[in-house]
């Protein structure tokens, strides 16, 4: 067996705990800050067979890869004048430990 | 030595940090949601010894098995009338995961 | 790949996570609990190459290795009369779990 840490932004991770306990997954949330700034985050601790690793990730991937993401941003060109502009930002990414169970029990 | 992640019910979490620690267990407890419907739960990490990993796993079963418990319910058998009765649920439950560790340092 | 699970005290915790991530390191914090008391101290979760388990070792013993501070305390020596004198207390420390990663994935 493998247990997983995988850490994922705020926004993605109800999605992620949804579809991981949706697919039968035991998963455990903990509320962790990290990053640069230390801001919010989540890490998921799952245990799982060897061969469910992979489609573990898959999951977490798919709700919570790192995307662009436009969003309204605004410039002021002269006095009391401005521009609104779409930007590109980055949102989401998860990073992703794995590590072997010597013992699993389930009391 | 061994790291031990121990998720078990908040019911029985007080009871399981009381007897970790008075049986000289070093214990580090998180608030944790987990399961279907991510109700809160603890984690416990617990560094020991391989030679202690099943007094550690003993001591939290002994205080926080899955066990069945009466609790009373009552149902509606007409407009107003209604009768109430034991109901048998499962409480409690611990699932543990025992992972290597390469270093381990005092500081 | 390394995963480091660090407790230190909360005293120390921000120092640490501010030297850790100036140094370029990949930091998850949480809140957690421990010792005798169940007092509040904080869990780093650092995901490192092999060779940089020193450094990060190094930089948590520098901000939080355990050390005595004079603390003023106070006795009485008669209704109604104190006298005040420094104590030696024991402040920080940390301890450091080191687990081998078999699987790095960043989305
Ligand atoms: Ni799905
Ligand atoms: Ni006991
Ligand atoms: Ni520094």
């Amino acid at each position: 067996m493998k247990l997983i840490f995988a850490i994922v932004s705020n926004d993605d991770s109800s999605k992620v705990a949804k579809h991981l306990t949706s697919h039968k997954f035991s998963v455990t949330k903990l509320a962790t800050t990290g990053g640069f700034l230390m801001a919010g985050n989540t890490t998921f601790i799952i245990g799982t067979e060897d061969d469910k690793v992979d489609e573990v990730i898959a999951i977490i991937g798919r709700h919570s890869k790192k995307r662009t993401q436009m969003v309204p941003s605004s410039a002021s060109y002269g006095v009391g004048m401005y521009t609104s502009f779409p930007v590109e930002v980055q949102v989401g990414g998860a990073t992703i430990f794995v590590v072997d169970i010597e013992r699993f029990e389930k009391l």
